[in-house]
């Protein structure tokens, strides 16, 4: 394997060949029942688009680990609650074809939300450990919608592996849980959150902040790094952790507080005393901008300049 | 292909060799993704076991249309509701094996109850279409029972079609909806209900009449024979015909009417004026025993004796 900053950056990258680009699951499964079938692992990083160097960590990752991939990019509705940011969230397919030209991805899924959810679409994919707090809570049929729709992307695609990130931890969480449950045989492979040089963690929405807003947005993982410095002091109190880490939030001017938790990794519910394994989630709104940040107490965001 | 009745009667019948027997979701699926792989059709038929002719004719239809097919056998407890008969329902694997063996099936998924739903499970799959009217009334839960288990067995197994009886048409309905939403891949056949001499559907529930219950128990085929010759004799109102269907079934002694619905087979509605595509649902409860029937009136059971 080659070293990351070697002449040949980037183990595993192909030569830079357009993904094939397919929009409907009967063809996403033809291809990738030829791969299995020849005894090939196809990996599968489930996107919105808008590709960051947070997805591209999981697409190397993918790449690393497997034979195939294939990148699914689809702003999914049903994962949106009312009023929320779905007709605004950043979409540029073309740009993101690019870059996973550039990467060597295998292919691309992109199907139009006809296609997913067409006339007479009925079912739904419920998860309920872990989410119905948090995330849940602030977003009313949220993990439904990712449940259901990580569902279709498992079955049409048929991953031996699949890749999210760890900045959505409770969303990694239900997304390992159902495909235990439904007995999916993919493996859910969690990969760390890539942040700018000032802390914050990537995210395709970051793209609707102003300057200003994006400066104040750091204090996010200001606030994770807030209560893993209290941690390392020796508190243990997760109430006392959290109060740490709501208070940096709610100190910044401009910004909404919405929740800071320290939680069990298991279930994300709140400990009443924290170790080395407690998880610690903050979220706010910045400009109207629902931002979210996580990390474990033991391996917080490195200091912001 | 053989002629039913002639020497090599049961086409596709293979040699009486005893299936795999498959207990875990894993070894399922690396069997049935070999068999896939070199490009083989596999037919699931998923039971509840206390196998009949019912589910025989499935089977066969499976070993016609297919190349390899497995055989469910999990009574499913999530499809009970509280109070229902989950723990009095007949089970008797052992013979159920032996038949499927003389039948020449390639293998049989007989699951634990913890295999299946492990401390911690936590995930429900729930389908609208046509399933909030009759049995899903009459069921609290019973078909987002039908829907998880049938999700997980349709992951485990990757068959490319699965058969169901129409007798459990509304169960029908809503497993092919759930294949079409979730990108499942698996085309699902109904196939005839198979019924006694005088007209009884076959269900593995019939074991549990008394003979005067059995005999009883023919008051819903001739609920659907009478509502079928009223519509030949020119009556089109969906109330007039259920109330016909009905009135059969309220005035057998010893016979719990459930309901009567003369509906539209596409979403299991209330029809105001019949015609020839239109189903009716008959259920009713004898000696505590749930049954249900269906046929359309263009083609109701034969008279019984």
């Amino acid at each position: 394997m080659a070293e990351p900053d070697g002449p040949a950056a980037g183990a595993g990258r192909r030569l830079a060949t357009a993904p094939r680009v397919i929009t409907v699951p009967k063809e996403l499964r033809q291809l990738t029942a030829g791969w299995t079938g020849s005894g090939q692992l196809v990996g599968l990083v489930p996107t919105m688009g808008s590709l960051h160097a947070g997805h591209m960590s999981l697409v190397a990752a993918a790449q690393r680990e497997c034979d195939k991939v294939v990148v699914s990019i689809f702003v999914n509705p049903l994962q949106f609650a009312k009023g929320e940011d779905y007709l605004s969230y950043p979409r540029r397919l073309d740009a993101d074809l690019a870059l996973l030209a550039e990467q060597g991805v295998d292919a691309c899924y992109c199907p139009q939300v006809e296609t997913v959810y067409p006339e007479g679409f009925a079912t739904r994919v419920l998860v309920d450990a872990g989410s119905e707090l948090w995330e849940s809570a602030m977003r009313p049929g949220h993990f439904s919608g990712v449940a259901t729709v990580v569902s279709k992307l498992f079955a049409a695609a048929g991953p031996g592996r699949a890749y999210f990130g760890e900045k959505d931890a409770q969303q990694a969480a239900v997304v390992s849980r159902l495909a235990k449950d439904l007995d999916l045989g993919v493996e859910v492979s969690v990969c760390p959150t890539v942040r700018d040089p000032d802390g914050l963690a990537l995210s395709s929405r970051n793209q609707l902040l102003s300057a200003a807003g994006y400066r104040a947005a750091r204090c996010l993982s200001r606030a994770l790094i807030e209560a893993a410095r209290r941690f390392a002091a020796g508190v243990v109190s997760g109430a006392e952790l959290s109060a740490a880490a709501a208070q940096v939030i709610d100190s910044e001017p401009g910004v909404r507080f919405d929740y800071a938790g320290v939680v069990d990794p298991a279930d994300f519910r709140p400990v009443i005393e924290a170790n080395g394994e407690t998880r610690v989630l903050v979220a706010a709104g910045v400009e109207g901008v629902h931002l979210i940040d996580t990390s474990l107490l033991a391996s917080p965001p490195r200091a912001s300049r």
